[in-house]
């Protein structure tokens, strides 16, 4: 996607060498800033503290993470204890897990010596694939988005948090119909949750919005229901960190309360995610680990001031206590449908194991 | 209530003079000031630039405001100009009408010479029967919600916004049942909304409960419906802005996705208020105006920073829109119970009206 007129990705390896690039997404809107990774710990830490964030990020963060990691030492026992170390590094989004088993299934074949190699080559394949499953996350939910548009007014799509390019590889999840859109010449206006604590959407969602000349408002997170209320929000679409067996969604704090303003106006609600964020051997939501992230997040918010230095100010009186939930559960009961790199379903066992059971159908617009 | 071990109320007149003092609410939690009224236009700025806010605190500042005016220009024509100028400086909460045509009904028999000194007598009386009134809906809540009491834990409330001894003349609306079950003894938690965008609750909230010495938790307005979702709430209580006569309930923006969260969960959800907050001649909540308010609420946001300045920082891209909605509309269908100073009531009109129809009852612990 673009950036000041450029075409990037959240994460690249730089040409000729074993360095890993990403965007300091901590930085964002306000300065664009590229770090690099050269060893496993700099991939830990960039996931741990959000230089990368985002489920399908997380998961491509950490398949270079471990070709990283074979760099420094490729012998059976580090492909297995960096690999703990990796999913220990954030315990919701279960792409990370995903990544670091497919990442260790694909080079326990190899000989130790051809293991970094072959590494390499596995982390830009799995990189690959999470770009074609937005691209196709996108034509299908553009697809079935389309179907909402009213008439008289450009097409009004709320979404919470970031689940944008940004989020993933390129294009993103729940944000890919939204670019998918503006190829086909539709137009769109989209409601930017602002998303606290971490202001993901006032602060990612509305930097690549704009950046990609899409129409876009942002609000705080209590407007909403207000929104929905009065019609002015055509539908819902959100990300996923984690999507249970049984179609419930675990996504940012914030979003089961949208879903049930959503269900409460006859407001489609829809999660976008790809294949590597089901997780199909857990039952439902209520067992999805929920992160407890640290108190500064809440008491402490980063701006521009005045003269254009990024700071850091305190919110809160010193002797209140915080607490600092990263994530909820919404039910399968409110999504509308999921929508996915095979197609959309409805949020249930049965229907998400059809549309995985099968080959894959191609959009009618791919 | 309390301030640094003295005691306060948020408006009063400075003894031997026409000097109407209040408590600087923007700079709280960082700084405790107090500032100055001497006109009427200082009346009208403290209220339309929420140096002072909070529905019943709004009305005892244009009381006093008329008062003012009184000294400037007892005149019929000023009496109905300057309360027009007031009734303007706040678009949704009813109290400023009411207090307004309050003062104007009282002083109008009086001849013009003799007005300011029954204006001041008059706000006064305002200011008394508000804390007569507060104190009353702290003592009929305290006997609703101790029932919700388990006996495992202290009583875990969840409010929004500020509807506190701050947004009145002394004990609040939804913290005076609060601060009446402290009195009782009975151990009670307080989550609080941080209330975006203009952060009452991280601010306001959590300084006068930390003041009071009662335990609470700060938590972003996102996170309500996922402590619901896991038993950690008892019950909500809000205060309201508007209460139509149907029982719809205006408040804070974002009030509705935690009502919504609370019938989603099985938590009984109450909004406290004075008689003076209910508009009988309102048929219900669709018809409140709600106030849109400055982008910069959303896109700035002002705390203390390393070196103990206050100073305000930009959140979000340059080129974002932004919108802010001040308000919603809870509908009477997801309140339990409105509580008033006359007692508790269903969010009917047919029980608002029971309950104001006869004289006053005590609460059973008066």
């Amino acid at each position: 996607m673009r950036v000041n007129g450029g075409d990037f990705r959240t994460i690249w390896l730089e040409p000729d060498s074993n360095i890993v690039r990403v965007i300091d997404q901590r930085l964002l809107p306000h300065r664009f800033e590229v770090l690099s990774l050269h060893t496993v710990a700099d991939a830990e830490r960039a996931i741990a503290t959000m230089v990368v964030r985002g489920a399908p990020l997380i998961g491509a963060t950490a398949a270079y993470g471990v070709a990283l990691a074979m760099l420094e030492d490729p012998s059976d026992d580090h492909l297995a204890s960096d690999g703990r170390l990796l999913m220990a590094s954030r315990p919701t989004a279960v792409n990370l897990a995903w990544a670091v088993r497919r990442m260790q299934q694909a080079l326990g074949p190899f000989a130790p010596a051809d293991r970094a190699g072959a590494a390499f080559v596995e982390a830009a394949r799995i990189c690959d694939e999470d770009v074609a499953s937005c691209q196709a996350i996108g034509r299908w939910g553009a697809d079935r988005l389309i179907q909402h548009r009213r008439a008289d007014r450009p097409l009004q799509i709320l979404t919470h948090c970031n689940a944008g390019w940004l989020a993933a590889v390129d294009w993103g999840t729940a944000l890919a119909p939204v670019y998918e859109l503006q190829r086909r010449g539709v137009p769109v206006h989209v409601w930017v949750d602002e998303t606290r604590p971490r202001n993901q959407g006032a602060s990612l969602t509305a930097w690549e919005l704009g950046q990609q000349g899409i129409d876009h408002t942002v609000i705080v997170d209590n407007v909403g229901g207000h929104l929905m209320q009065h019609g002015l929000v055509d539908l819902c679409i959100v990300g996923a960190d984690r999507v249970a067996a049984n179609g419930d969604v675990c996504n940012k704090i914030g979003t089961y309360l949208k879903a049930l303003a959503a269900i409460d106006n006859a407001v489609p609600f829809y999660a976008a995610m790809p294949h590597s964020t089901i997780d199909w051997e857990l039952e439902c939501g209520r067992l999805i680990p929920i992160e407890q992230r640290g108190a500064e997040e809440v008491t402490d918010i980063s701006g521009l001031d005045s003269t254009g230095q990024l700071v850091s100010v305190r919110l809160t009186p010193a002797q209140s206590r915080v607490a600092n939930y990263a994530f909820d559960i919404t039910p399968a009961r409110l999504v509308t449908a999921l929508i996915t790199e095979r197609g959309c379903c409805p949020a249930t066992q049965a229907a998400l194991h059809a549309l995985y059971a099968g080959p894959a159908k191609a959009s009618a617009d791919a």
